[in-house]
């Protein structure tokens, strides 16, 4: 079986280390992954200017290939042209800080294992919830396993797991919860602070606003200490929306009629 | 009534400028969109560095703000700190370019509308089926028309459309027809080149696989030269797999039984 891995944080981060140990012992492991992090780049991909590729050593030994692009190129160049065959399954992560309810929409991480999906690939994201984590142990055990459950049942065409983990010793998690991408989103609030030149910038902050409480959804299960499995895809078609629609005047948008 | 509108294309782009020529008619219309092009961006935003907002003048007036960020963020900022009450409508475009089937996922343009509906605004993603483009009057008229309807009729929270209108005159136009995202995609290639100190690089390529025939897919009915329009969100659970996915084996994900 081969495993290609990748990840948002950058191909020198502690996750995606500790995921590769655990799944060199079930598949051989290709990593390529962004020469620097990437998170809450969404699913950027990089057209106008070119890709470059290192080979990245760690402790003496190659590790993986680093690329100067998004999440999304990695698997994208690590399919088409850096492994010799299609993997059998695309991992990414061990992200640093959750992906759930509506950051699965921001995530590096996950854009990495949907474009894999895109790929006909399939895939896992998995992500632990804090930015500073001692012990990746546990999820990597989780990545681990719920690969062998993959490669073993498959996935549906376009499909993809994402997967958060408690930042927590095993024996402190609630256990293992299936859910549904939750409803929780941001406060966002910009700071606007002056620069040494007397200049106006403006920098991101907020917080989550925890729209979640039922267990079948993925922020709730982890605020729980639920490890969370979401099956997502990118079918954006909104049906419901679509059956309603019929009833518009849409066949009067040239001649402004009905408006 | 008011109106936000940006694009990925740039504030300097012909395509919004015709856009928000046309949205005057019926809104007060306020312009925030990034300084530089965006295409492929994705659903990225900016935390890890500032945002700047220049004011920016057009045929000598001022025309709008211009972000150094994403389409994402220009939303974002545009409506939490530059306009003074939310708007009561986003529309992003007019892009230079189809946007349809699996485009979507890489779209600027709907990633800022997807912004607009994250925070419960509707709206609208519109692009042209171009990359050069001399009119955009009749892409123009149909903004205008399915604003004036939305603003009527309203979207689902969470709900937006993405529209796409052929690059032909409207007598050319063959109608208007309610669509699903389609299911092309591209079939990638990396160029591998070498620059002028020996090192190799790679550039993204490739042709749209046409995987989509019947007209109620977007990519479809824009080859048949009809304007597309379908409701999207960002509910990415896909349910099917969930109830599947009660058969598996999760709980085994710690003790690895069952693997």
């Amino acid at each position: 079986m081969k495993i290609l891995v990748s990840n948002d944080d950058g191909i020198d981060s502690a996750g995606i280390y500790s995921l590769v140990e655990s799944l060199k012992e079930i598949a051989e492991v290709t990593v390529v992954a962004p020469h620097k992090e990437q998170s809450a780049v969404g699913h950027a991909i990089t057209m106008q200017t070119p890709l470059r590729v290192f080979e990245y050593q760690k402790n003496g030994k190659f590790f993986g290939y680093a690329v100067d692009g998004t999440p999304a190129d990695c698997v994208k160049i690590g399919i088409r042209n850096l492994m010799k065959s299609p993997p059998d399954l695309v991992v990414s992560g061990i992200n640093h800080g959750s992906n759930t309810a509506i950051n699965i929409i921001y995530s590096g991480t996950v854009s990495a294992a949907r474009e894999a999906a895109i790929m006909d690939v399939p895939s896992i994201a998995i992500s632990i919830t804090s930015h500073v984590v001692m012990d990746f142990s546990v999820a990597s055990k989780v990545a681990k396993n719920l690969s062998l459950q993959v490669l073993k049942k498959g996935l549906p065409k376009g499909t993809l797991l994402n997967v958060n983990v408690p930042n927590l010793p095993e024996e402190k998690i609630a256990g293992i919860m299936l859910t549904k991408q939750g409803k929780s989103k941001w406060d966002d609030i910009y700071e606007k602070r002056v620069d040494p030149y007397g200049r106006n910038y403006y920098w991101l902050t907020g917080n989550l606003f925890e729209l979640d409480h039922d267990l079948e959804f993925d922020q709730a299960a982890i605020k729980k200490n639920y490890v969370s499995i979401s099956p997502i895809h990118f079918d954006l078609t909104d049906y419901p929306t679509f059956s309603e629609m019929q009833n518009w005047k849409i066949e009067n948008l040239l001649n402004g009629k009905g408006n």
